[in-house]
Parts: structure tokens; C-alpha cells; sequence
């Protein structure tokens, strides 16, 4: 076996001018020959560019995502009972539906194995916001990580350098190629982490817009039926729903900020559309899990999961396993602000058009948010509240967002950004606003 | 300027599906930085699979073209007169036309800077066949090979290690890549190589059939189009003609054997298919040279010089300049053979249907005619001489070749590969035999 014959096979010729789909043999040779270091990178670079021209069926996606997955271990969740179900997010802004969603989940009798990200570039990282909540842990060793399921039902971890060294090799390859918008190299690097945790079920929020990775619906449908199939082709049962992301999520942007409105979620004094994907969510993973027999009945477990007080409790308890301050966290929610912080007023009468959600996501960047470089660290107090959304009438001076900066230094540019990412418009209230809740979900995709 | 982003322009986006062209200074950076050692050959790979897959225009391949040029040194022919006109072929089995072609075009008035190659894989080389002539030196420094030019009207060398280095370098990426078969990067690698030995206009003989590079019609029209179209577009008058391959050239495929088939062409006692592809080369590039007023014209020109002994002449005086031994030659011919003999026979009656010019090529390799290695050496006494060609009937037992290899051992292969490559048909003489001199040129394309 050649590497460059199996380059070529995918790059195709005359007899097969869209390439041949690879045996699990070839990709093992090629990309477990990679990362073992046997096949050099100008090889594996020209195979990725023919994948980005020719695409994968969901079968040798399944087969590249199974042979990634086996670079570095897999958790083993065997000896705790199941069913685990797990939800990821292609990213976005304000998104912190990880955080009331795991223990909502959980109330219902499901399991959830989460390992999340950090924020990067103009998305926010769950792992991140978790920190905000002084001592709370997200490098957890797989015996904990297991002991801390099997206790309250859900687990918050980072991804381990254990975990699928072939996507941090491969993802850093695609990066500098030209290589990373491919569908099914996202979907491979997606579902070889989540499967690598352990979840029986997925459930995966595709975004869509100008906050989101893919910025269109068209792409968006792309990967979620890629994610869908591919699962399927796995042997998982997945779910992906396409959702919009042009806006922030809720009425916080920052990192102690969205554990506090994901507390008001828990407690079912949130934002709607944060509730509303929350809820939606839930529903599926219940019914994923076997806790539901559809999602109707999901539905009503995670209401009543809000409604009983058990979701709550279970995040508290969550935290203090996990070495957070529960006592600090209660004593700290509407207060940890940092002080240097500034308004964000209206420039002008009118009813908001847009806030667009990535120059938001990047006033979060200048504000200490999130980051640029994965070595860049955060500040757990900045971020941007919400006073105002799109659909909402404001008069000239009105506040639209309160803003909290690592320093002063970094609100004047924040203060730019936001300036440039709002539309007031003319006239009066419009009829519909155009992120509400119940418009967010513009698609399901099942493969069950 | 990054790199990447160049790869993805070349890659096209949702905006743009085919990629776009790229400019001077983006392929400069590119292709240049890599020749520098700046940029990574994983970044160039991706770039090299991205023009596979989006093509290059004719402007733009001129400009990687003159980037690979000036990598390297240009072989510096002012001060001589011209004009200067060369002929490159895609390679074949029995094409020794540059032997014979060089010295009539050369005493039709024009210069002929010619730079060759070496014998690889089923393809002959004209560096091995001239170096057959005890003593021909094809290693000339550039005084030496102006000086000859000047003196006879043409020279022979091969390439140096300062000319195109950039083609080395991306020819052995591409190698590893499954980027070989792009048909503007083909044309870039050949071009370079002809425009930097300094010639104004070009003849390309663009093979096409089981022998050549190109298998297909379809494929050498692509190519044939592009050098002239690049031509062109670098400010060179080009003609390319499509020729066919399918059969091997002319009665000898060898080394020492094609010298004396090229001074039969030369004396005029040539094979006819040899002859005539000579003699039409031979027209092209009188023409494009200004020394005729059109092609036919040319034709008679190239005639006289055969008639008059005037290219012989030249030829002669091109072998002493160049070291070779023309008293041995001359005594040599007809009479110089391998003493490792063998004789390929009819296996039943009947008429010759096909001799396949790339399993004739494969034997001559075994023979010691070619190399699959370029650090291989070959026996230029080793060859074949057919006695009988396609359309020609034979009776069981008629020689169809006299075989000579570098050895004993190597006459068994050679005999087996060379009747597989033969095939006898029932019945009496075709009507036409199908590698008929007059229907081996299939088109002319010309970019003037």
C-alpha cells in the first residue's frame, strides 16, 4: 500500500472523476500512519484537499471518525448505568445551554458524559464559564469523571491530550491548508471526540448565521445531515437540530454572567429563547435516552425537572463535586460585576433591526470574554448585559447593553464594536422579533 | 500575505466554486517561497491539489511558468544570431525525431537550441542515444553550448541543476502527491524548461496512445492547448501538433540503432513514419523561424537540406564539436549489436494487428535501452530493429524483431512482454496499416 495511491484513489481520474470512497485499510494506513508519524504531512495535506473537492459518503466518514477515535483512548463509562446522552454545539454566542441542559437532563434519569470546549475567536467556551464559579474543576481524571456522573447524574470536563490525537494533528494540518470547511472532516473531528466519551446517543445544535461557524442555512444543513447519517453509520442515534445564531443568546454575553442566567434558567425565571432551546433540548435527549417515549413526554420531565427544584439541586451539587464554592456562587449571583464598566446607549430613536451576533462575540474578545489564542486566558467578570434586543423600541440614550471590560482600556473598542453590530431602524415596535424563542429551531434531523 | 489564504483562493469558497485566478505576486509568493524554503511543502501540496481539481488559466499557468523560470538561470544566447527554435516531444517509444530534426532545421538558416532528456520508464531519452556515439559529451557549460550553436546552427545538452530548480522541487512533491496529471501543471514544468534554454519559438509534439504520457485524444488536446495558449500568453510563438503513439516509431527502438536510423532520415533512407514526422517538423519550425514564408515552403527547404547532404554534414559536425568519434561512427554503423541476441518470431499466420509501443517500450528497460531508475545506467548497444510492423502478414516462425539485450537474462522477459505486446489477426494484409505515416499527425494547434 502507497500513500499517493490512495491519495489518488480519492483525488479520482478519468474512470472516476469524483474519486473512490477509501476501504477502512486505506484510512487506516493513511491517517493512523499520521499520527504514528509514518506518512508525512504533504501527503496527508493533498488527501485532505481531495476530500474537501470529493466529499465522503456517511460510511467512510464513520470509517475516518472510528479510526481517529482510536488514536487515543476512549472513556470507559462501563460499571455506572447508563443510558449517556450527550449534546454538542458547532458554537456561537450568549450559547450556554450546556449549562442548565446537563442537569435538567439528568433529573430525568439520563446520564451526561460532557466534554466541552473553551472560548476561541467570537464563540464562548463552556469550560470557561464554568471556571467563573471559584474552584470549580473542568480537567477531571476519568475515575472522577465516572464518580461524579454516577453521583449526580452529569459531568463537566475538558478534553484530555488522551482523547483523539488525530484531530488535534489533523485540525492543526487543516488550519494552515485550506482544508478546514469540508463537511465531512468537521463531522469526522466533531463525532470522534463525543463518541470517544462515551455517549450511547447525540444530540448535536447545528448553528446557522452570522454568530455561527457555518453561516449559512444550506451549509448548516449539510453538517447536520453529514453528523446525522454518519452517527447513524456508527451505530449511534443522533439528532441534530439546525438552530439560528444571529444573534446573542439571551440577555448575557461573559462568563460568570451566563452561569447566573443559566441559574435563572434552572430556576424558570430565564430568558425565552434561552428556556425555550433549553427545554427543546432536554425533550430530545429524554426521548433519546429511553426516559421518554417521545418528545412530548421530554418535554414535560424537564418542565417538571425546572418546576421540582431537581435540576437546581443537581447543579449544586454538580459544582460542589466538581470543588466549586457553592456557598461564594449563591452569595456572588447579581453582584460579580467587574468595575470597569460602561453603557451601551442608543445613537438614535428607532426599533432595533440587528445585533449582529459574531461583532458581539468579538466586543467579548476586547472585553476579556473570550480569546483570540487558546494561551490567552479570560476574565471571568466582563461580558455585556442585554437590555434590549432586536424587535424592542429604544429612545436616543437608552441603554442597550451594560458593559464589563478586563480594563478600561479594553471598553472603548468594545464600545465601537457594538456600536457597528446594532441596526436601529425607523418606525415603531416591529410585529415579530426576529429572534423569537420560538423561530430559533429551524429544523430537526433524525437519524435514530 | 499568507499562504493559506492563497491555497484558499485557489480552492474556491461558496462565492467562488472554481477558486480564482491567482496573481504574480501571490504564486511569486508561493512557489517562489517554497523554492526559498519559506513556505512548507504541506502548504504547496494543498495548493498543487487545488489547481488539480480548479485548473489554471492560460495567463495564470504563464505566470507560474516565468515564476519556475526565474528560479533558476537562463541560458543566455545574445549575442549569437538567431532566431532560435526548438522542439520539445511528450515522449514516445522510437522517437529519436530531435536526432534527424536538429540539423535539417539547422540548415534551413534557423538556431537550435536543444536541451534533452534521459530514457525513463517505457520512454527513450535523446541524451542516451547521443551519448551511444563514443566520446558525445551532452553535459555542455553554457560558452561551450553557445559556441557550438554558433558554429553549426545547433547544439544538444541536457538540463543543468541551475536551470528551473523549481521544477524539481514541485515535480518530486507533485510525484508523492497524486498531482502529476494536471494538465497546467504539466505545461508550467515543460515550459519553463524550453523557455529558459532561450528559444523564441516552439514546436510541441504532443504523443498520444498507449506509448505516451497522454493515453487519450481528448487528454493530449488539453495539453497541446495549454502550451500553446501559455505560449502564447509568456509572448512565444507556439505550434503544437498531436501525434499518434500507439505503435512505436520508425524500425529501431535502442540507442546506437536510433543514431543510425536518424542518419538514414538524414541521408534520406529514413523509415517513411520517421521521415515524415521529421520532415513536417522540420517545416513548422522553418517557418516560425521566419526562414519561410509558410509551412509548405518550409517543407521544400528541410527536402533540399536532406538532398543537398547539407544536414548530414551538419550532423557530422555537431558529433566531432561535441567530442564524438565520427570515424567510429561511421565504421560503426549497421555493425554495432549486442552479442546477447535473440529473435521475437510470428507465433501463427496471419496479419499484424498492433505491436503496443508501452510493452515494447517496458522490454526495451528490460533490454537495457531505458531505466526505471534515474541513476540507472543503459547499454547502447542494446535495442530492437522490426522486420515487420502492423498491417505487414507474417507466416508462423517470420522474425518480427531482432532483440538485443545488455545480457542473456534479459532477452526472456523482453521476448515475453514483446509477445504480449504483439497481436496477429486472421486474414490477408489490412487495407490500410494503421500507424500509416500520413495519419500520424491527428491536429495542429497553433498560437502565433
Amino acid at each position: 500500500m502507497r500513500a499517493v495511491d490512495i491519495v489518488m484513489k480519492k483525488r479520482g481520474g478519468p474512470k472516476s472523476p469524483l474519486g473512490e470512497e477509501l476501504s477502512r485499510e486505506e484510512i487506516e494506513f493513511l491517517v493512523g500512519g499520521y499520527v504514528r508519524g509514518e506518512i508525512p504531512d504533504y501527503q496527508v495535506s493533498a488527501w485532505l484537499m481531495s476530500v474537501f473537492f470529493n466529499g465522503m459518503s456517511f460510511a467512510e466518514t464513520g470509517i475516518l471518525t472510528d479510526v481517529m477515535l482510536k488514536s487515543g483512548s476512549v472513556i470507559d463509562l462501563s460499571g455506572i448505568s447508563g443510558p449517556f446522552v450527550d449534546k454538542h454545539s458547532t458554537g456561537g454566542v450568549g450559547d450556554k445551554i450546556s449549562l442548565p441542559l446537563a442537569p435538567i437532563v439528568a433529573a430525568t434519569g439520563a446520564r451526561v458524559p460532557m466534554m466541552s470546549g473553551r472560548a476561541l475567536g467570537h464563540t464562548g467556551g463552556t469550560l470557561d464559564k464554568l471556571e467563573s464559579i471559584t474552584g470549580y474543576r473542568t480537567a477531571l481524571g476519568v475515575p472522577e469523571f465516572r464518580d461524579i456522573i454516577a453521583e449526580c447524574g452529569f459531568a463537566m470536563t475538558g478534553q484530555t491530550k488522551e482523547i483523539v490525537p488525530a484531530d488535534r494533528l489533523l485540525y492543526a494540518l487543516r488550519d494552515v491548508t485550506g482544508t478546514v470547511e469540508s463537511v465531512p472532516l468537521i463531522t469526522a473531528s466533531i463525532l470522534s471526540k463525543k463518541v470517544a466519551e462515551g455517549a450511547d446517543s447525540l444530540l448535536f445544535d447545528v448553528k446557522c448565521g452570522s454568530g455561527a461557524f457555518m453561516k449559512t442555512r444550506e451549509d448548516a444543513e449539510r453538517l447536520a445531515h453529514s453528523l446525522a447519517g454518519t452517527g447513524k453509520a456508527m451505530g449511534k442515534k443522533v439528532v441534530a437540530l439546525i438552530t439560528r445564531m444571529d444573534e446573542p443568546l439571551g440577555d448575557t454575553v461573559g462568563n460568570f454572567l451566563e452561569i447566573e442566567e443559566s441559574m435563572d434558567v434552572l430556576e424558570g425565571t430565564g430568558p425565552r429563547d434561552v428556556t425555550e432551546l433549553t427545554l427543546a433540548f432536554g425533550a430530545w435527549m429524554a426521548a433519546l435516552a429511553g426516559k421518554a417515549r417521545d418528545v412530548d413526554e421530554g418535554r414535560r420531565l424537564c418542565e417538571s425537572a425546572v418546576s421540582s427544584g431537581r435540576a437546581m439541586e443537581l447543579f449544586l451539587k454538580n459544582v460542589e463535586l466538581q470543588g466549586g464554592d457553592v456557598k461564594k456562587l449563591l452569595a456572588d449571583r447579581g453582584k460579580r460585576r467587574s468595575p470597569h464598566r460602561a453603557e451601551f446607549r442608543a445613537a438614535r430613536d428607532g426599533v432595533i433591526a440587528s445585533i449582529d451576533a459574531y461583532q458581539v462575540g468579538i466586543a467579548g474578545v476586547y472585553l476579556g470574554v473570550g480569546r483570540n489564542r487558546t494561551d490567552e486566558g479570560v476574565c471571568p467578570e466582563a461580558g455585556m448585559i442585554l437590555a434590549k434586543h432586536s424587535g424592542d423600541t429604544v429612545k436616543k440614550g437608552d441603554i442597550i447593553m451594560e458593559v464589563f471590560g478586563k480594563d478600561d482600556a479594553s471598553l472603548g473598542n468594545a464600545l465601537d464594536l457594538l456600536g457597528r453590530a446594532t441596526t436601529i431602524a425607523d418606525g415603531h415596535a416591529a410585529s415579530a422579533k426576529s429572534a423569537a424563542p420560538e423561530t430559533i429551531i429551524l429544523k430537526e434531523i433524525t437519524a435514530l
